[in-house]
């Protein structure tokens, strides 16, 4: 076997990017605190082609040197909005159809491998703070919660690898 | 729905994952240069129970700093060796009866949504350098390469986020 080169993995352009056909997915980082992070999530949203990133609270927006420290340039062709409000945001996203599915650990969560996402629905994939995780509010106002099952000693993991892992599952799955 | 408390989680104790039973998945971080990445390795292997990292040529070893702020504490959960030499090692785990499966983008690769492991055979998932990915001998001699396919602009994911993906699809698919 062969390791491909840059050239000959054909990926597409990011005007190419702007007009493809994207997932039933948008993600909302609310109050992320580690540009890593951010930027983290950019370059796997540009992998599995989310629709959109919401920004909310505390998280810093682009263009930022540190976010594209993991981005990569990913903020130039995935899309995003700075909404302050995350309550006002998930408002709007429930109106216009979309489930509210806040990535935590809860008393009624559905376990990641027991999702199956509806092909005919939109979802919002809300992400919260590194140390107090998704606001209370919003996880009491969620369609759904996800969690994603863990075995070992360690309370969580990374936000950066629970986008990994919950976006490859969507999209794996769709 | 209401989120969990930390002591809510149930997590198991250094002494009980010791003796708890492990994932038919070794992990091989070769020449990875970041802290960050070895740390999220353990964080993320602790949480799947993945049998064993080995760490080769250049990748740093616990106890560090600078590891420890991603991985908080899985170094000590986690079973691991340092291997300076990656091909001793593989050539090794492959007598051993590890099927060898390097973590890349390759001519005759298996995209990961077509993967299905083995459930009687146990697996050793080498993952390269950030900027040179896995070795090309190791490349050649790898029993298969797993690709975690993407359709975005970008040529790659970050490594921790590779890592999360593979292991949690091996783990849900096992």
């Amino acid at each position: 076997m062969r390791k491909l080169k840059n050239e000959e993995l054909n990926r597409i352009s990011e005007e190419e990017y702007k007009s493809a056909e994207k997932s039933n997915l948008c993600i909302v980082l609310d109050d992320i605190r580690s540009m890593n992070n951010v930027g983290s999530a950019f370059r796997t949203a540009d992998a599995f082609r989310v629709e959109k990133i919401f920004l909310c609270g505390i998280t810093a927006t682009p263009p930022h040197r540190e976010i594209n420290k993991t981005a990569l340039g990913a903020t130039e062709s995935v899309d995003w909005e700075y909404q302050k409000d995350v309550h006002a945001l998930i408002k709007e996203l429930s109106q216009k159809g979309y489930v509210i599915a806040s990535v935590e650990q809860a008393d009624k969560s559905t376990k990641l491998d027991q999702f199956r996402p509806d092909p005919h629905k939109k979802y919002a994939f809300i992400f919260g703070n590194e140390v107090f995780g998704v606001n209370d509010e919003v996880v009491s106002n969620s369609d759904l919660v996800i969690e994603i099952p863990q075995f070992g000693t360690k309370h969580s993991l990374n936000i950066s690898v629970s986008m990994g892992i919950v976006i490859w599952d969507f999209f794996s799955k769709s």
